[in-house]
């Protein structure tokens, strides 16, 4: 994996399509959560975003209590680089997985969710058989219709079969509303948000009144997280986005208690045909840029925008009247969707203020077991 | 990287989600496009598609030239993998890039498309530098509006600039419709083709009319081949998807002259949480099936719907009354769109009647530069 930028080099020369971390926005976007969980939730970043070890370092260092994950693999890719208290915030499902998954618990703390309790068992036996002990969550379903058991009573039926392992240890619930993270309105977003709140409260309620000790609830991401805060009902929080932002977090309404994230997160591109006066051909596509939310935005350029991908190119509309980009020029892009962008690269090409300082292996990329 | 499954291993126990290509299929689709194109055109397959020198040995094995490439990193790794002779069917530009092509001209032999004089002087620029010969083709715009000069008189005059460089070899001409080949009605594939081969005709007869050789006419994908082949305009053809299909190729009509390729690349998927009744998620989401062209299909299992893909998960619909997966099952996917999907892993892994066969790894995965 040969590095595609070196330390020192100006960003305008960098090769391009490549994936540009601004470490000054990213490293104020880590502060910003930082500053508003101190004292009032614990944070752990998510790394299904990130890819990489090195994000997490940083954002441990402010005080995040590790990383979240949603495969194996990814929690796998975490532990070894150097992070010891990893969550997979899903269902681990499958012999071979949880075998790994039950392995890596001896290497560092592992946490897994669960909403099923033939799974529970498998996971069980397999700690079992590692030696090892998992923290183990229940996931609510609060409002996304993906994972997770419906609050209450099946919340609390399956806590017990978790407590009840020897080698598992109920360490509380998941509940995550990944939906309406991209809810544009914020009067929308804090409402799903309060009825999640609500599922939370009683189920905790429930599980307390009947013995059940529930120690953490975790979830929230960039587009809620304040909300969860707020209600005081989450003990930990999940973001991943925040520290990169993207152009469909930047579609949503933010307003306080939210922060609007900086954009970090970069896709380097140039102009590889001027074939037409009224457009420009660049070397970024959809295998460059993930196209599922929306086509990316061109940074800081009136009059150009990005309407069109194909798998290696992307088509630039110029606007009459607007400075048209040169043959061999190189414009910035806004990704649509972060995670799936980052998901593309091997390298976070780290710059400040114009100048790379740094590349930072995306381990995690194309972890998908 | 270490491979996602082992030789021998029956598919059911291969973990997910994971690339699968069903040899037989696969193979019958080679050969139908090598029976095809034999004695009438020469092909050049894509391996912006396979992105796997295994995948081209194979195609040239049953008579293909060579491949073709989008990107001078994807036509290195082809080179490394052996295959001696690569087409960049796309212009090159940027210092670095065309260095690099011009150094990789000492390996194999190496094409590239442009459209732009200023760009022939760079490559000229950097053959002689690496002491290397390049073979140019002009490319046409025929009808996507993308890349590439009208035909005719801007098609001459570029061709004439690269004709006059001691160290590039005027190839001839690239000609591809992109946005044909998805145009889902036979008729209008025909007629966006037939515009496509007048130009071709035109520019080829101006061409020689002024004692310019055309060597070459090149382009076609898995859409429209075989109306390029009837036109008798193209001399070889550039299919890549041919290999393996995906599910928006499948809602083309297909009719002679051209075949209906077999599906033969599938994502292998477990379901992970069976929470509700009329509703299973899988674990392969929008990072193992790229959803650009729409969500993946599930294989031969009637009643059950992938209706949408968050990052990892996938939902499907169970119908009332189909029988539903269990927690834990497997299930195939159709990919919606092969290429990007490809590009999300490290290995094929290559399956005949439900046995691994051989793991091949996706050595230009990833390949942007």
């Amino acid at each position: 994996m040969t590095p595609p930028a070196t330390v020192g080099q100006p960003l305008a020369q960098v090769d391009t399509p490549a994936l540009i971390l601004d470490l000054d926005a990213f490293e104020r976007n880590l502060k910003t959560v930082a500053d508003l969980a101190r004292g009032r939730v614990r944070v752990r970043a998510h790394a299904k975003t990130s890819k990489c070890p090195e994000v997490g370092k940083r954002q441990m260092a402010l005080g995040a209590v590790g990383v979240c994950c949603q495969k194996v693999a990814e929690a796998e890719a975490m532990v070894e680089g150097g992070i010891a208290d990893v969550l997979v915030s899903n269902e681990v499902v499958g012999e071979a997985k949880i075998e790994r998954l039950a392995r890596l618990a001896a290497r560092a703390r592992i946490g897994v969710c669960v909403d099923d309790a033939g799974n529970v068992l498998a996971l069980e036996a397999a700690a079992h058989r590692a030696g090892t002990k998992l923290d183990v969550y229940v996931e609510l379903e609060v409002g996304m219709g993906r994972c997770g058991v419906a609050p209450g009573e099946p919340a609390l039926a399956l806590a017990r079969s978790v407590a009840a392992c020897a080698n598992l240890r109920f360490a509380g619930l998941q509940a995550y509303n990944g939906r309406a993270q991209h809810v544009r309105s914020m009067a929308e977003r804090g409402a799903l948000i309060g009825k999640a709140a609500a599922a939370v409260r009683m189920t905790r309620e429930m599980l307390e009144k009947n013995g059940v000790a529930c120690p953490i609830v975790t979830g929230a991401g960039s587009g809620t997280f304040m909300f969860e805060v707020e209600s005081g009902a989450w003990d930990e929080i999940q973001p991943g986005s925040y520290a990169f932002m993207d152009a469909d977090y930047a579609k949503n309404e933010w307003a306080a208690p939210l922060p609007r994230f900086e954009h970090a997160l970069f896709v380097l591109t140039t102009v590889m045909s001027r074939a037409r006066p009224d457009r420009a051909i660049v070397d970024a596509g959809l295998k460059a840029s993930s196209v599922d939310s929306g086509m990316p935005v061109i940074w800081q350029r009136p009059g150009l925008a990005y309407t069109q991908a194909s798998d290696e190119h992307g088509f630039v509309a110029i606007e009459p009247g607007a400075a048209a980009p040169a043959l061999g020029e190189k414009l910035l892009l806004m990704p649509g969707h972060c995670d799936p962008t980052i998901n593309l690269y091997d390298w976070y090409v780290c710059v400040r203020r114009g100048v790379v300082q740094a590349l930072w292996p995306i381990t995690a990329r194309g972890a998908l077991t």
